[in-house]
């Protein structure tokens, strides 16, 4: 019987491997998207959401009924309630996905990031792309100095961010309202991205120190 | 032993209403502090998040302590997993309060809302503070009308939302680009607050029903 349950508990860790996965895969190509102006990849990133939402209803299925029939206690209790967590947070990650692929879509044939920012975003996509495989990767080695690195590239993330905003609220500032509406959305959506996964990574922590790490959530906005 | 379990989950219950109520509290006067460059009450609001956020703690270890002591089944068991979930959604809509009252003070004096969209912002920030009131009943309740309810304001929140993009993007726009990236992210902020009070109502719709009803989620951004 436990060996029958720790077979589901690998089940459900590599099912949520496979979310992380997805959702890595369509950070990727909503920023390729965005900076690209490429419709056909930002359709795909949109229609492939469906899919990342099926596989959270899946695991929370599975780790309810887990709860439910095997009664687990002590650190496979921590393992399954992390579980709801996270998968939570991988599904939110993809929806932000999508509304990158979203604003891609829409300004097609435009690109909605005037050039002068294309390279803020490149990075921003990119950092964004990195995180959630150290989420994936994370879910398997329980790496506490993994979730520190995410705290620090969630800081970098937030600097990249303001300095969008410090362009946009210059005075030279000649693309626009939509253009800048635009960007202040698409630094939220990368921002959120980053702080799912150091939420993510929060909980990786708690699953095994016990004990939560602090916050620091300064942002301006 | 069945007594001080259910005396617990009244307990668990209790927080979670008042967690509900201090949100409503925070999602009110941000938007008084925002739309009336009201400082002092910002500050208030953004003094009083860390609260917010440590009740959140305290109902999570409770309901971890409960799952873990009384490996409850059935509805009990549906129970705990939901407030999990649920907590999560009340903290992040208190995060969202708290951004707003920070723009509120990032601008003070000056009000960052022009003058056309306060109306806009008023009845949205009413919205808001109706719909997490409903979320607090609910969990008392456990109506499924009110979901359905709730549904329906989240789209009135979304035409809200849509009717300042078409503001905004029109030629006849002289706020500038700060006033419209306050008004995009502070749109954005009350639009999650919205949603996540119907994700709220969809756990207690999964809660009572034990099937989720169906997302629609189709905006543009």
């Amino acid at each position: 019987m436990r060996n029958a349950f720790h077979e589901q508990l690998d089940l459900i860790a590599a099912e949520l491997t496979a979310m992380a996965q997805m959702v890595q895969t369509a950070v990727q190509q909503a920023t390729t998207a965005l900076l690209n102006a490429d419709r056909a990849l930002a359709e795909q990133v949109i229609s492939a959401d469906p899919q990342i939402d099926q596989l959270q209803r899946l695991v929370e299925e599975q780790t309810f009924d887990q709860l439910a029939r095997q009664q687990p206690v002590a650190s496979d209790l921590r393992i399954l309630v992390a579980t709801l967590r996270i998968v939570t947070e991988l599904e939110r990650m993809g929806d932000l996905a999508e509304h990158v692929a979203k604003v891609a879509r829409m300004r097609y044939p435009d690109i909605a990031v005037p050039v002068d920012l294309r390279p803020t975003f490149a990075e921003m996509g990119e950092l964004a792309r990195r995180m959630v495989g150290m989420v994936r990767d994370n879910f398997v080695g329980r790496d506490v100095t993994a979730a520190e690195q995410l705290m620090e590239m969630d800081d970098k993330m937030d600097e990249l961010r303001s300095s969008i905003f410090r362009v946009m609220l210059a005075d030279e500032w000649t693309d626009g309202v939509e253009a800048a509406v635009d960007v202040a959305l698409l630094g939220r959506y990368y921002e959120r991205i980053a702080d799912h996964s150091v939420s993510t990574a929060r909980r990786v922590i708690y699953l095994v120190t016990g004990s939560y790490p602090e916050d620091d959530d300064d942002s301006r906005y």
